[in-house]
């Protein structure tokens, strides 16, 4: 049966919304392969899962409309369902119907430096599970390599532990987001407390953006505790709730750390008023005591620039010499007494 | 009986609080027509619903308030609610009576640039709809389009299903609203950045107002998650509750963005406030880097302005030359400094 | 029976906590008179409510305590109750006790110009309502005036409605205060932006302690929603609860209200800051500006003012001329530098 | 055997850790003695309460902790607690144990200028309370009062209600404290608006660290709410329960009471950075006002210093006359011209 | 037994990594020795506990994965806390498990100045304690000796008071922490006050920073609530409960202290801020009297430098000392003018 695994390599490929991606699996066995979305009568016959099986169906968002139809009637899913997966701001959310529990999360990461929104839809229905995603993602090929391998914990376990694998590949993503955010704030706050640009602001308002979008989208998930503790959905098998519980851990961290890198964020922009501030006034402060310190000595020369006939110290020999004496001496009183005050 | 619809085409222009346009349909029939808002007795009939039909009334609020008595007791609403309805500043509200639900709900859209917020109320019984709306609300046009079709759900639904598409159109508009105010921000934004005028504060606060407003008329609808929830309410059948559970997600998207908008204006505040004062130190900076460049020039010029008998420099044929130089060369130094300093 | 009503209107006048204003009512017949507050026998007496009759007991809050006591004893009302009803610093709130209800509401006006907060006990029991104001309250003239139709519900209905009633007329005057409040800060909000006073800030501050009294007094009322909930509470008539909860969408409303009023105004100050600050920073641009003008200027004629023996341009003819043109040119070079750095 | 009252009084001055003051109660009769704390089997005995009687038992905290232990093991309340009686740095809390109820209530009150919080132990048995606080609480000699008399409801009611007399007593405290607080804070506001003071900024924060102290005292006891709720707490006799809703009242009261404080301390910080930034402000502009009247004509006087040969104007008669004459008409337009922009 | 404890304390040097310490004890007898940890025999022995005792197992998280894998296996815990363990960047949390309860907590201390988080695991089972510390946790070493008492009460108690031991020895280490950090505000306050430095700001980002640590690592340890009320969570005893509540009090204290503490931050942030403006203000006051003194006497001496043939005061004997008298008398009229404006 591992045979058919190099098929499904090539699906993987091509499947740019034409083809679908299955994957059947228990413990002893394994079969993936790949449908034409064009033939409703093959999407239909994919809810018919042969028994002890469970089937992974992996749809690619992008396809056209009427194949998520067709999957949606084979499989009783509610069209409500249908007809929003394919409306990207939807928000992230996780809603248990009586047969399937419903899943939309976002995939974040960045792309050439920018930050990337991608909308998954999963639904966990009693044996399948069915992925919509926008692009091929990448994300999932470590989870179909180790479905290739037969000891692995996977194949043993329903489709809620496949379901858990597939939201903990989301999630995980979500660290990597927050750990390049931290470095960005960190790097940023080394340059703001090295060199006073008005840039720095914009780089903040930037990066604040980034953590609004990111805590946007994380925050919904936390939802995944309320399902953890209805005991009656009968989808998730107790063995399996550990693993939510651990998600629900890393959700709630991810959005902890969203938190404190806001709150360092904010304090970051302060610092930066306050950065710029003093150094703007110290710059005047150097620049009013040059002129405090010459506005005395030009009033000195000034008075005997006078032409008063009668101005005995004119006609002094050293009244000149005195006179340079005299502004050397205020100057360095001056200075001295700025000094004192610590003023520069 | 699809001939009908010529003549609710002809109400819906007449109605202007005189006429009430009903519409009765079940997936086989459908019929529209317009009752005479003067005519007690058959306001009083329309309560009397033919079996397995669903009946829609729609009220312009601007009609006489005996006409809504009438309506009320024919209806047996509380006259609470028949007293309210034309109380145009009550909140948003969802309420359960143990015959009918009571939703009112604020329509928000921009009309001539400006934010209009109007009071809609909806009446949902066993197997009527009554909505009464402050203007004739063209938000509803695209449902009585739909109750036209006959293939449509919505004429197999019960009357739950017809008060969702109601309030869906409501939401869908907060939805418009929130896009215009995410632009206007993103437009004060550019501008705050590039131009420094007082104004934009000015718009600034103009924009908060309106985001306080819609915020205040989308929050309280979040109670639609309590009705979903009490298995009790008959009124909704579960196969209309993924309906309402997607509403209040849109609502709880609203509000969301509505949170988020605001955070992004405060820190617009800032923005600005911090381009202001930076744009003024800069001017500052730059005209006290002229006056310190000139004032100690000025004191050498004064020094030789004096009128000492007994000064040599002056009898120096080069003195005038040499003291240009000097001048310029402490110009020079003192540039030098300051472009050292990166004082401009 | 209806003609005792004109005894209770003089009764109304006299009654300054010497004499207790008492109406009893049915939908038959209605009598009202007034008990003189230093009869502790007849005071008794008003424990023993005639069958199928409502009634209602006014008191003065200013009437000695031992008339509350008395009172206090004959409706078997808990001493802890009479203890605080002259006890003005007391929270409003709603208890629920085991055969009656206690509300303690604060009635809030402006009187001459002065917001006045004003105690109300109000005691609900299963045949009686019993009222403590701190001044003859003519809030409530109005529902003395319904009391005397026949045919308003009141009659009808039991105590919980007059309950109800009562306590609708002292919110409905929350809105009248809110009201002000926000014509108020609209005032100021236009003041702040044509005219820069330090006084703004005062006034901002005096509104604002405005708005935290209102709000401390409203929010405690909204328990009332607790009361609605609790299907035991055997004093509250299913008929009744629909208007609990107006009255409780009211005080939300209210609180809602203030909630945005603080944020406007706190806004508001921001403006304020920004506003003074601009303008300040504006004069000094200026001021610094026309010194900058003078000081290259100031530092030419110095230099011409020299006495160098050896001057070339002094002995020119056109020097004078020269320099001026000089000036001025040098002078048109910095305005238009400033004007087109947009500096003013 | 209220003879024994005297005894009480002289026990009362010398309890200082060396003796246990004792009181048994109940409607008829009243002793209270006091046993010496070194004496162990004393103390063990102190747990048999004769029946029908009511004891309260009043330790100092600066005791030996043997003594507590001793106390503890009698009275058979869990280790736990004896440890944690002597550590002051406990935050207050109620805990309900099995057979007894513990209270850590914080007294605050000012001494000598300066804020002090006292820690006060309250366990309530079934027939027994037993306080121990640091110093000899005079706040209990007025319920010590109350307990001689006879007729007082304390001598009928049950420990609950000697309990509830002691927290209320403490709880009294918290408001002369807070009426304190928002007197200094009135006194600042005055200040503030009058005089510009570093020192204000000073003052506000030892308010405000007064008052985090203060609410971290009292927020825990909110608690109490918790124990009212709970009918299963048989401690609490019905008759009592409203006496503890008013003591949450209060304690809600007093929590308000220091948020409103804070909001407006907070307000205060603004008020004097935006004073002291003004009048700041208004002082540089002044003297700016007056530098840039003077530059001008500096540069007038400058122009006529120069020693150009040809200077026509130095001939003239009335040269000198007529520039005095434009320097004076200049100075005149400029100070107009700074009044009619409002500039001073 | 007791001569064993020497070989544990041995143990306790070497085993970084390589040896399981293992203490089995009860009221009357206590062993404790050590198990190489490549030994995987040993390990899976290591759960089969003798009848009557408690054993505490305690290993050093920097042992191999097998190790833990191994002992993971022996006593049956979920294969995702093994994975868990070494992953550091958990949260803390407290989970319950049907036959054990898991607790993630943080060691936090200063270690030559800087802050340390260490990752600590502990799992509670029906007869055993078994701690993963990331550093030979001395922490522990205390208990340790507690456990060779053989009158302490941990001997009696079951494994859950070991449990709370634990915890309460970590939680302890959080006080000593915030401790410090209160010293460092208290400090940085002080410096504030009397210095202007832009390294305040530094110092307290620094400062705010570890605040948000250990908050981060505290806070949710608060779930601790969650289990003592839970009655159903059979591994703790009903004597051991008054215990995890003392530790939930000290949890919430803790936070509440950091709360508190990053007020007092914050506040700190505007003092420094305000002194910061208010002292270079001040600077540029005094600065700006000093020109504003010397620019009218500037202009007075620039007068009588003027050439004018026609200028009487030249001729006059005592004109240059009328104007030095009058230059003084100026500068008087000035300084008195500022003055008594309180200028400076």
């Amino acid at each position: 049966m591992d045979s058919e695994n190099i098929q499904a390599g090539h699906a993987a490929e091509k499947n740019t919304g034409k083809r679908i991606e299955v994957v059947d699996y228990n413990a002893e066995k394994k079969r993936s392969y790949s449908v034409r979305s064009a033939d409703p009568e093959r999407i239909a016959a994919l809810a018919d899962i042969p028994e002890n099986l469970v089937r992974w169906v992996n749809i690619d968002g992008k396809c056209e409309s009427a194949v998520l139809q067709n999957l949606g009637k084979a499989f009783r899913i509610h069209p409500l369902i249908i007809r929003n997966i394919s409306n990207h701001t939807q928000r992230a959310k996780i809603e248990e119907y009586q047969k399937y529990l419903h899943i939309v999360a976002k995939m974040i990461y960045y792309a050439r430096g920018r930050l990337v929104v991608e909308h998954v839809n999963l639904i966990l229905g009693p044996r399948y599970v069915i992925t919509v995603g926008e692009t091929e993602g990448d994300v999932f090929d470590e989870i179909r390599l180790r479905l290739q391998n037969k000891d692995s914990y996977v194949r043993a376990a329903g489709p809620d532990y496949l379901a858990y694998l597939l939201l903990d590949a989301i999630v995980e993503g979500y660290f990597d987001v927050l750990d390049v955010l931290d470095q960005k704030i960190d790097e940023l706050e080394e340059q703001v407390m090295s060199v006073t640009s008005q840039d720095h602001l914009h780089a903040i308002r930037g990066i604040k953006k980034e953590l609004l979008l990111v805590n946007k989208n994380i925050r919904p998930l936390r939802d995944v505790a309320a399902i953890i503790e209805k005991p009656a959905a009968s989808l998730i098998q107790p063995s399996t709730q550990p693993y939510l519980r651990d998600i629900y851990n890393h959700i709630v961290q991810a959005i902890d750390s969203t938190e404190t890198s806001r709150e360092l964020l904010s304090g970051l922009t302060d610092l930066h008023m306050s950065n710029t501030s003093y150094k703007l006034n110290e710059i005047m402060k150097v620049l009013t005591i040059i002129s405090t310190l010459f506005i005395p000595l030009t009033f000195i020369v000034g008075v005997y620039g006078m032409n008063f006939r009668y101005m005995p110290e004119l006609e002094w020999k050293w009244g000149y010499g005195i006179t340079w004496i005299v502004m050397i001496v205020i100057s360095c009183c001056m200075v001295c007494f700025f000094k004192k005050k610590k003023w520069f």
